[in-house]
């Protein structure tokens, strides 16, 4: 019996290392083996010595490891011996538009005990860039949408935010930049504010904004590096390069 | 002058002491001056040994500190002697749904350098209770309200979330529940999943779950303590206590 066989999902944060949570390098420290996505900084794997590195990320055109594979590994591993500690450290949050509780529910049908350590989802990150999410006396709420789906269109929720959500933030927008903004123009928005973050909250983090009605334009220029999170709203006028605490 | 005057805004997390991020207890490890919030866990304030503490929170029924008066107290400790490190210390994320952007902005006019550590929102709770804010397959998005407004009314983006938003996340709501519930039946959401979530990430953290048409029944028997996270979603359905990390 694979007694001490545990799985922790741990939230490694919107890009900077030291964005971990305290929680985190704890489970990371007394991990026996550590599953990691591509948008995990290299650095935090430094607090797991030791413990065997396995990479089960996606990279744009490459292979990529499917979430079935995923699962099993994370069974086969916790399972070898008297049981191991398996870390599946994922950028950002575990929850926030990603399979956490999946990859739990899946690993305690084989008796692996499962546990978890929030992160910072890139849904923080605006505030990072200067940007409100909300205002007092301007608005009181925000939207997040993934925009890809199965099929490749816009979702109704796509449309729905353009139409009434003063503000949202599109998580793996950048292909659909212009179907989205076609909705905003539609619902009559196009002058509404817009920011384009690239690379999160990485030393090679950036932003550039703009309106619905020119951000293709300013897009299609500068051309921003993925990850890129898009935000449709007010406060996106106020974008900025807010310092990051540094020693 | 004071040359050394700065102001960093740390993020302290959703309760639990070691969701503070490596970046935050690094700030507090250089901090003169800390000025925290009731939200703000007491274990944290250990990482700022020598530091002046000073609370500046809200608590129910007690006279509470004004965003003016904090602004005015971060200024006057910043720039006494060659000037002080303050660090302000924030429950939940300084910027989703705070004023973080605020006392930054004020703090410069004095020539104060500001900067800036994330943390961990509130919203990333409902993956700690097993809640889905987006489901593959169901739905894409989800929507974060703050309920209260200056007036006491419900603003037009409740009433908007209760007809268009498939998940939604309500702040601050727990005082107009009834309500929120009344625009959810209103849009013939009765049966929809809700789920009540009190203390956060703390080890006292709890909850219980019920639809638009049940929970004002279950939250007047139970009556949860604050600071209280509603859910309205499908997500809330699968409430249940997952296991946050421990050694």
């Amino acid at each position: 019996m694979a007694e001490k066989a545990r799985l922790t999902l741990v939230g490694a944060g919107p890009g900077d290392p030291e964005l971990i949570t305290l929680k985190g390098v704890k489970a990371l420290k007394a991990a026996d083996v550590v599953l990691y996505d591509a948008l995990v900084h290299p650095d935090m794997l430094e607090h797991a010595q030791g413990a065997e590195l396995i990479f089960v990320g996606k990279r744009a055109g490459k292979y990529s490891v499917t979430q079935k594979e995923i699962n099993e590994l994370i069974v086969e591993h916790a399972l070898k011996g008297d049981g191991q500690h398996i870390v599946r450290l994922k950028g950002g949050d575990p929850f926030v538009f990603a399979r956490g509780l999946e990859e739990i529910a899946y690993a305690e049908q084989y008796g692996i005990t499962g546990s978890v350590v929030i992160g910072i989802s890139s849904i923080m990150l605006p505030g990072y860039y200067g940007i409100p999410l909300t205002s007092r006396g301007i608005n009181q709420s925000f939207t997040a949408v993934t925009a890809t789906t199965a099929e490749g269109g816009l979702s109704e929720e796509v449309v729905n935010a353009a139409k009434n959500s003063p503000s949202t933030v599109f998580f793996m927008g950048s292909r659909k930049l212009d179907l989205i903004v076609a909705e905003y123009q539609k619902a009559g928005r196009g002058d509404l504010p817009v920011a384009v973050i690239s690379n999160g909250s990485l030393e090679t983090g950036s932003y550039f904004k703009g309106t619905v009605d020119t951000i293709v334009g300013l897009f299609n220029e500068k051309q921003p590096e993925p990850p890129i999170l898009l935000i449709f709203g007010h406060g996106a006028a106020h974008a900025h390069a807010v310092q990051s605490y540094k020693e």
